[in-house]
């Protein structure tokens, strides 16, 4: 009799939370079943030498599979995928039983079926649940959950899905259900994950980061040390660095916004949006909050280098110099009202865009972004967005100032001047796409609208799905 | 037969997920359709014109409206509501369907009564659900769902809605349940909103900002011209914006704080808490959270103005006169202790009280407020924050120092002397109330005892009850 | 009959909400009460003296308690625990009645029991759900619900538990399911935690804090004072804080990945993690979140009284009266290319720990947090953590450079050099774990293996469980 299975007590709402079975004595086994005991489970674990398996916790029995797999409703399968097919030899014992994959791969896509489709075809008469897997040993055993408590599952039947819920809830996790089994391949690759779509943008900052450093080395200390013969290396530290972040800040926000405005062409040059981007360009928008949260962090560090400067041995090394030249020389150098215009607006350029800047990472939260609706989340992310993009373009313009004019050290222009080129592109190319005339179409087109092209009968209702292709 | 409906499927737990049906091929209607098909859902669309339907996705098949309401089980309703009238010579088909009504108004309250109660009440066989709406079409389209991923549902219909919530797991939203269908006319002006709570904060913002701009550009930098002939305009960029900011951030904090003193001496007045606020009050004291981010972004922008002041060429210019100055008249001005002392302690408190404010604005993101129990999240708001008012006013005070007895530059006093009028009055008015003797009334009052007034006879059952009026 | 119960209601679908019954009409029954007629539902509440309740929300009724019980399925039980035994009275009425216990205690473990099992205890026949006791009277009443909208529950019947999520769910509120009734305890507990995690750091941190403080003062200040008779006090607010805040900072951090250093060394020398930390180890790594965010703070306060620094009068009278000095004895100093090296490293350094450490901070936020994997999780607060400490004790090295070598204060070594004490010793034994042949018999162990000791019968399956004793 399956009396105390778990799916059954929760339905009956008998004080006792009933047995599970786990199949193997591995480390996750013992710790998800000492989870399991302290939240009031009857836990058996099945195991091919019950009497050998010493480390099962207190509490817990050990059997053969099969007089374990007859003792609960529910079966978290703890093996490796490899040794999945002894349970082919159960088929009898499982018919009708929950069984819980909680398996993972060492590396993405190691095999063609996800484990839980496997274990599905092996045992058809059982319900799989693709489940825990994201969940660690470590974190069920310590209960310091501090990385996700969130047990992703998936499953075709519903019930066998609840079963499962119910466990986690008991154990203090939260779940989120993702659908069919079919979705367990995506949740089997998930514990593999490093922050994939942080890899693109990361490579873009390191870069343009050694671009430019090797750049501004050439340019502010090879170039001082050949023609003047001054040895400017310490400059290294800050003074270089201090140009190297902003600019490929500055770069790397264009590019967030850049996307989108080719997006708009394409689209206005296909006449539809159901026209599939080419795949770099989906790859590219996909990523664009990554990229603008590592160009948040680079201005982040830019504001820090840029605040240290007054104490800086050198910089206050310059201040008594300067100050003591003039006395020597018996000079005063009058107070320069467009230099000081010209500094303020420069630096409250700056304040301002690094502010809006912040504001756009900090709607980057998810709670926060979730906490929008569409209409703001656009607003904040579209429309201060380039206003941002403004500010700090401004920003890097009038720290040039007459300096585009001066000769160039080595032919190479200086650093600031190269990233002004994105961000103009893309703010020109914004200008052009927000006329009333041009907007008005690229609009449409969003609505669903397609300009009627050469050579397609609207009649035709199976050779104009691009999208689908 | 029905027995392919999605509501039936998941019951079977059948690998199939079943047949979705959409009326209207519109831009939602289609990229929905694309979504399910991807999901595992087999799709149809009922439209006037099968014929020319030629954009729907591929693998979806277009029928009238009555032949694909006998497909489906779940009907999503992807037409505008002016047509919704239709759907009354569906009446028999309609019968027992759980119907998506997934519309969306131009303005809020366009109708008088919500677009999904509208059509449960056109087609009362069927049940209706209200969900979707808050989720884009470019959204579901991508799969790139920055904004809510959450789909708001709400109907009347426990199964319908949990058919609706199983259709919104599987293409892997998440779901939140806003209760009976009463609740649509709400959900439907979500997508409205463009930061509703916001606004009445940033108006106060741009108000008080605009007159301390032209307050302060009249004394600081008119009067220089008008009076001593020197064009200081230069000082708009920073010194001038870093007098603003301040002042107009150190306001809207004490506001923060001014309605629930407002409160709690109306609560004291009227002898009970059970007699509603003014409306005004209410509204403010639902923007508090609104206000004080606001503030906190202003006093962010003043941190770094004021942190930027040695970099500027006008302080720079300034120091070196100085020095030069002191050095061609042969003085040396002694150090003054006092100066240090009132200086740093100014600086200090600054710090401090920013540092908490930072704190404060952290704990207001959702995912951390929800992290907090009610007790914690009062500790924090409400004693922290008052601490974090008490130290920001103690740093304008000793900003200001002994510069209250200098004469006034067109008898207008300095900005920092207007900020600290509404912040003391808070101040005071706390400490007033956290007094023994008033705070035991006070809690009293919100403990739900009443003061017994003249004339009410407390037997009397139905005369007293002010908050149901 | 039972026909307008909510339960029933909610499964037979109609539009009506159904009834809810209230014992109690204190202040918390009242605002729940008001919420209900809100949200659609009949509310009658029970009790002792129906007559005199003048104050229920208009358009509830008030009856004796068995009447009242009649009315509806769900009755919540707005009482105090004390009062619970009129109940037992009323054992037939509430027969299979959904009784939600609200209570929540003065003090942690007040009583044995939880309340809520307690009245389970007492009324056997209904099924007793806990829930809506982490939910203000006033939140409720205000619809300003700014702290946790989230209702927990737990219970041991689903569908008593359900029909209180439902209502739940009717109100706007979110709910979180913590399973069996056994769980009501920690329930109970949680209105009464004012931050439980952050205690045993805050205290470290004002220890530690005090310490410093008072070390520096006799070393900075006192001794300037005895020695040289110089009055430095003024340097308490700006230079002694800035000495403190990094030094304690710098400890946390450290103390932050102490634990696991300890707990693999433990580890190591059990040759097994089957076998408990001490219990102040326990604790200690479940606070170390908090360690490491008090330590943040501290280093935000740091950057923030550094950077204002070139503003403070001391150094700018500094500044000048170095200038002078330089000018009257006619002196160049010249330029020191070391210095420029050293400071300028010391100050990058210091930025780009400062940055991670920003980031380590960002990722603790529960929403990013929850967003990552396990891997990414470990990879952000393991790999980068020790990186930050690595960055932030080389700043602290290179403040230091070569005045370790100079003659102390009253024999006080200066208070960097103290700070570099834990952080020094986390590093090295740090790279010493990670070196591969240790590396590798600690995975080992994390994996489960365990080193056999003499004299345990590997056979025995019940000596050796060590972790459950």
């Amino acid at each position: 009799m399956k009396t105390d299975s778990v799916a059954m007590t929760s339905l009956a709402g008998e004080r006792k939370q009933g047995t599970v079975c786990i199949f193997g004595t591995g480390d996750f086994g013992r710790s998800l079943g000492l989870r399991l005991l302290q939240a009031g489970y009857e836990v058996v674990f099945g195991s091919r030498d019950p009497k050998n398996s010493a480390l099962v916790p207190k509490g817990s029995k050990v059997m053969t599979h099969t007089e374990a797999a007859q003792m609960a409703q529910v079966i978290f399968i703890a093996v490796q995928r490899d040794h999945y097919d002894f349970l082919t030899s159960l088929t009898p014992a499982l018919e009708g039983k929950v069984l819980v994959d909680i398996s993972n791969n060492l590396k993405r896509g190691q095999f063609p079926q996800s484990n839980a489709e496997y274990l599905s075809s092996l045992v058809p008469g059982a319900s799989v649940v693709k489940g825990f897997n994201t969940v660690s040993a470590w974190a069920l055993q310590s209960g310091a959950l501090d990385a996700s408590r969130q047990v992703l599952v998936c499953g075709d039947d519903p019930k066998a899905k609840q079963a499962v819920v119910d466990i986690a809830h008991s154990l203090g996790l939260t779940v989120q259900d993702r659908g069919s089994l079919r979705a367990a391949g995506e949740l089997e690759d998930i514990p593999l994950q490093l922050f994939p779509n942080w890899r693109l943008p990361l490579w873009i900052a390191t870069g343009l980061t050694a671009f430019f450093f090797f750049y501004l080395l050439i340019r502010d200390v090879i170039y001082s040390y050949v023609v003047d013969g001054k040895d400017m290396s310490f400059r290294i530290m800050i003074s270089l660095a201090n140009k190297v972040f902003p600019i490929v800040s500055l770069i790397m926000l264009a590019l967030c916004y850049l996307p989108s405005i080719l997006a708009a062409i394409l689209q206005l040059y296909n006449g539809t949006k159901y026209k599939r981007f080419p795949d770099w360009l989906d790859r590219w928008m996909l990523c664009r909050k990554q990229l603008g949260l590592v160009a948040l962090a680079l201005a982040f560090l830019h504001v820090l280098y840029t605040l240290v400067i007054p104490i800086r041995y050198y910089v206050r090394y310059k201040a008594a110099a300067g100050t003591i030249s003039q006395i020597k020389d018996n000079v005063t150098r009058p107070f320069d009202n467009t230099m000081a215009w010209r500094g303020d607006s420069y630096y409250s350029l700056g304040i301002l865009g690094f502010g809006l800047y912040v504001l756009l990472g900090i709607t980057s939260l998810p709670s926060v972004s979730n906490a929008l609706n569409w209409r703001e989340f656009r607003f904040v992310q579209s429309k201060l967005g380039h206003v941002t993009l403004l500010l700090c373009t401004a920003h890097a313009l009038l720290y040039g100032w007459d300096k585009f004019l001066k000769p160039y050290k080595f032919w190479m222009p200086p650093g600031y001047m190269l990233s002004l080129v994105v961000p103009c592109v893309v703010l020109v190319s914004k200008l052009i796409l927000i006329m009333p005339c041009v907007d008005r179409t690229v609009t449409r087109i969003r609505q669903g609208w397609e300009r009627p092209t050469k050579g397609t009968a609207l009649s035709n209702g199976t050779t104009q799905q691009p999208l689908m292709a």
